[in-house]
């Protein structure tokens, strides 16, 4: 194997290409407005596409609306290494979420091709579409989509079969997206890393060792509407009430359990919902991540037996139906270690941590060896315009996943 | 004086007036959503001054939107006896709420003419706009009204300024809507009790000895919007949190000081509302409601320190911004005393009770002696799709209402 440890991206070009895709769906203060199936969606991955096209990749459009770009192999191997991630962001979101892994991946193709290194594996670059929304690309991928899903409705206001379509993809012949397992012989993704953990080890690189499971329940207390000044107090079954002590009591189950797990009520919907009505149900969203499903399983056993008491106590009625749920996804040791010495040999720290947000490699790690990789996020801030890493930590990011890309071609 | 004591309402033309109401807006299990402004709330007014045309009553809206429809005394008195309620409802309430006064008032009004009896006053039919709001219709026709409020957004999505213009009032000449003290006889309203005090007590008709006064506040905590994922436990700024933690607060202080008093949390809105990103911001309505103004402010002076507390535990920030207030008010000694004795002229059981609901009458008492008589509310239901009034009890409250307007007429 030839010493290709001097090769670097071109910094300049990485950090246009960043500024420029940002351009695209523009929120006007530093973020970027681009659910997935939008204009503004279908505008960006035309400019990837054209952008492959000019690094010389080979592009396509799978039937289920994503879009790679392929580098040929010396011919050794023929299996790929595929590295990327998504264009399309949340509403009113950042510009580095998703869009920093596709250029950071068209820039490694970039280098190779002005180095002309020819690697023994084919190179593909890919963005998956509406990753935002529940990983839907890779799903499709990996063979993981279920198509009943295909009704439901996106961000943007289109259903995912209307998105597939707008994105050029063939719901009729969705199959055809689908990749063997053993087909691929790595992923990997760079991200930002959209919390605090690498600022406050002060590291530069994450290496992800897995991706939490996440189940969604929706929570839903039933009491007795009636008026608020001709009901006394201890007459009523407020569903407020319960939902408000079930919202406390995931708190405190979750922060008094130890672990990494996290529990959210993101979304509550109260009806009536006068201000001078007792409230007769509440509908609420209770959400779970962690690396283990048997910390999840614990940590609900426990928050359904505080919702049955607190139901109880008030008068009403709990029902909790689990609606989604996304397995838990170690990633490869070989992938983890290739990034981790390609870190050291750049004199960058690289630091073990878990992804508590799900990401597209989850599903690629049906298809062979995945593996992520983290950069900084300042403040911790993501899924907003203000979400910002800075030059230097895009440009080792990138470099970091050229130097893992040399590694695992061996 | 003529004897008119055998004069009575027509059970049928009345039952089948309520019938023929809860058809507009009406909710498909028996109940009917009129919030104020909406389209359902327009087509009920409409609907109820074609009905009092048909009754031979002059119609007039007035600058703010209030319904009147007007029969001429004798001559010997100009100051009219002003009868009626309100026909908006609560989002999902019930067909009596309101309702039950307006057709009883215009029943009675039907009533006199069918027998040809000549009243010395000018008897006022009144659908009252925006009861379920805090009163706004009776509160501009008494001058009680502060254009400040203008702005504010009623249940149905209109500001209160768009609803007045809606109804076919003017919000510029406000003040031509508002009536003299002294300008009135009487004011007497029918309701339904909303409780369960006299299916308690066993009487057929409550005599109000008093209005609770209502104060209603607008409370915001804002927090920081963020990944559920990757923001730990105790990175959070939570806003769903600190509103849960209030809401429990709100029920342990009201419930551990003694008194009749009621606190109520019946909205509560979420943003940005993601089941996987963590609440930045939650508004939520407090209403307190007791006779004596000083219980309210001693109560809210204790809320408001536990959310000040809660707010810092939860690294949120908070505000209550108090919106809307209802003063409490006694009756009228004088009509209190002609509704017991109409009740029991017609063998029926009058019982003395305060009201915990804010009725119109409460505003209208500053134009003249004012009073309010209850019929039983099955269960104590109200605000809800199931509030039911037996039709032997709404028939019972128009002729005690018949038989008071007669005695007052003296």
């Amino acid at each position: 194997m030839p010493d290709f440890s001097t090769l670097r991206v071109n910094r300049e070009r990485l950090l246009a290409s960043i500024d420029l895709l940002s351009t695209i769906g523009s929120t006007g203060d530093g973020g970027v407005n681009r659910p997935a199936y939008s204009d503004a969606d279908l505008a960006a991955r035309e400019h990837i596409r054209t952008a492959m096209r000019d690094a010389g990749l080979d592009v396509r459009i799978d039937a289920g609306g994503n879009t790679f770009g392929r580098r040929a192999g010396s011919g050794s191997e023929t299996r790929p290494i595929v590295i990327g991630s998504h264009t399309d962001s949340v509403p009113h979101g950042g510009r580095f979420d998703g869009a920093l892994g596709v250029l950071a991946a068209l820039e490694v193709a970039r280098t190779l091709a002005d180095a002309d290194v020819g690697l023994a594996h084919p190179l593909e670059v890919v963005d998956f579409q509406n990753e935002e929304g529940g990983l839907i690309g890779s799903k499709i991928a990996t063979g993981r989509f279920d198509r009943a899903n295909l009704p439901l409705q996106a961000a943007s206001g289109f259903t995912l079969a209307e998105g597939i379509a707008r994105l050029g993809g063939d719901v009729s012949r969705l199959d055809d997206a689908k990749r063997a397992p053993g087909s691929i012989a790595a992923y990997v993704e760079l991200h930002i890393e959209q919390g605090r953990v690498l600022e406050r080890a002060n590291a530069n690189i994450g290496v992800v060792e897995g991706l939490v499971g996440i189940r969604y329940w929706e929570v839903t207390f039933a009491g007795v509407a009636s008026h608020a000044g001709t009901t006394p107090m201890i007459d009523r079954r407020d569903a407020l009430l319960a939902a408000a002590r079930f919202i406390d009591a995931v708190h405190s189950v979750v922060t008094s359990t130890p672990g990494r797990h996290v529990g959210t009520v993101g979304r509550l919907a109260v009806s009536p919902g006068g201000a001078n009505v007792i409230p007769g149900r509440t509908v609420l969203t209770l959400e779970l991540r962690d690396l283990e499903h048997a910390v999840m399983e614990s940590l609900f056993e426990k928050l359904k037996a505080r919702a049955k008491s607190i139901a109880a106590a008030t008068g009403t009625r709990v029902e909790l139906v689990p609606t989604v749920t996304n397995d838990p996804s170690p990633t490869d040791a070989r992938v983890r270690e290739a990034i981790s010495e390609a870190a050291r040999s750049l004199g960058l720290v690289p630091h073990l941590m878990v992804s508590g947000a799900g990401h597209d490699a989850q599903n690629m790690a049906a298809l062979g060896p995945s593996g992520m990789l983290f950069v900084p996020s300042v403040d911790g801030l993501s899924h907003t315009p203000r979400e910002l890493t800075v030059d230097d930590d895009v440009v080792n990011g990138a470099n970091v996943l050229l130097a893992t890309v040399l590694r695992l071609d061996v």
